[in-house]
């Protein structure tokens, strides 16, 4: 089988946008390939280094989150990035290799310096940070890594610093190729993008209340005002949502807006409804999860185990090749 | 008993320049601190990356040099930098914390990359050189660092980068202090810098008739043509050798040399016995120690697992005072 690798930064509870993009699809990957699943801990510190105080904390909900909507450990390897040291090792031989203007042209770690308004602050970290990816997908020889479009500049970085180690010092890495995946856009509450910094995100985690409370409060069309004034589902939140949660009715949801005959209150809650639904069972489950954290624990720890070993073999096979060992 | 660390490059065997400047200091050190001796052969990688065939037996080189010389496993913790993987882990947190804009200002880092000509090719890894560096010492909380005096600005850049990590999750790192030393300029047989890439350089482990050779060709007061010539001590390379490797008769080899009482091939057969005479001792020892190159390679095997039971522990607080573990 293939060997699929991919990973998910810990910076707090995942949302429904997470669930239908990212979740989804590794729930596929882990049927159809030999899958390595983590949790990218150390890149959250390239950005948030000052506040580790939810460290810990973040890392949990994201296992919660992962396992109670169905990514499996029987199927997939689910590990830590933090607890695989192999990871930080290859970094620092990569490093040795990869030019610093390689980093410095990385069009992302520049519009992360500008968004964070990092400038002068931006760490050492933050500019290799696609090094650090390299080694979290070549120290298990992917073939494959699934991203969106914008991420195969990323994809191509981590190519070149295979062909470049494989050029210098014989054989050894695999070239990953990337698995493009259309993720759903799920925008936030406001119709921005969904995001934990914006507090515009339904998480996994809410219940049933606060997902109700939250489309409740949920931009709509601005220009239907009263009940049967005639919408523009196309520039709707809540109808994006009825999109993707609700399906089977859009269309007739779509039609009865745009004639009037339907008003925001009522597609409200049936959107409210139908997201309860579908995130019932996750819910619970997380619930129950969340009563046997050893448990949760435990299981992230062995696939730690089982994916170090696989990393210090190829790790060691490195260091071979380079004449260090 | 106070903690020094200090690292050396493993280019290759080691010279005379390094036996009476770095060598001769770490004899001293190991008698009055609890040191760590360590090859710093990942540094190497930092310029070194294209050719590593003689990688692993540069190492050794240095490892019989030491042994050899007198550096004593009874008395100093000696190890190999890539043997203990806790300098990678937390070289890769260091990074986090240290803005680019630091290492960018490194007048070292733009020294060599001129000097070597890297310009576009400097890897990242050269640009983070003192990120590494100061795992290296921070990992055993070295109190001090024999250093010379144009390597100050190294050690600030440790010092901030552990004051930034105390301030930043709390007191664990200590700040080294410099155990300024004044190490004796040995200058190769040309008269410049000694160095092996410059192929001027009389090694430890030369033959007596190869270091004979290489003296009786060296330069000295160009002035100083016939046997009786007036000469100038003062500019002549030999001589400097004299003071340091003959010093009880310096005074009256310059005095000889001056007047003209002294001609060159002389004084250069005197100082080949007098070096070769100081030598011998630990050419012998070499050889012997080459014979049982395992019992080498154990010393340093059992230096690096005893150096990483500290590291590890310092690695450990490190993570829990980030919050990772």
């Amino acid at each position: 089988m293939d060997v699929v690798v991919t990973g998910m930064r810990s910076t707090g509870p995942l949302h429904i946008g997470h669930l239908v993009g990212v979740i989804e699809n590794l729930k596929k990957l882990q049927e159809n390939y030999k899958s390595y699943f983590f949790i990218a801990d150390l890149h959250v510190l390239t950005t948030n280094y000052e506040n580790v105080s939810d460290f810990k904390k973040n890392r949990i909900e994201v296992m919660l989150d992962w396992l109670a909507s169905g990514i499996d450990p029987n199927k997939a390897t689910l590990f830590i990035q933090s607890k695989v040291p192999a990871h930080t090792y290859l970094h620092l031989l990569l490093s040795m290799i990869v030019p610093v203007s390689w980093l410095e042209r990385n069009p992302t770690v520049k519009e992360m310096i500008r968004d964070l308004e990092l400038s002068e602050n931006a760490s050492y970290g933050l500019l290799g940070y696609p090094v650090l990816m390299a080694s979290d997908i070549i120290l298990y020889k992917a073939k494959f890594v699934p991203v969106g479009k914008d991420q195969l500049p990323h994809l191509e970085m981590t190519r070149e610093m295979v062909r470049r180690f494989n050029f210098l010092y014989g054989d050894l890495f695999v070239e990953p190729q990337a698995l493009l995946t259309n993720f759903p856009n799920v925008p936030g509450v406001d119709g921005k993008k969904m995001s934990k910094s914006l507090d515009n995100d339904i998480k996994i985690s809410d219940t049933e209340e606060e997902t109700t409370k939250k489309i409740m409060e949920a931009i709509t069309d601005p220009q239907k005002i009263r009940l049967h004034d005639e919408g523009h589902p196309e520039i709707c939140t809540v109808f994006t949502y009825h999109k993707i949660f609700n399906k089977d009715e859009s269309e007739t949801i779509e039609k009865d807006c745009k004639s009037g005959a339907l008003g925001c209150v009522a597609c409200k809650k049936n959107l409210a409804k139908k997201l309860n639904e579908r995130l019932k069972d996750i819910r619970e489950k997380r619930e129950a999860l969340k009563k046997d954290l050893d448990t949760v624990i435990d299981i992230f720890e062995t696939g730690s185990k089982n994916a170090s070993e696989v990393a210090n073999a190829t790790l060691e096979e490195a260091l071979q090749k380079m004449n260090i060992k």
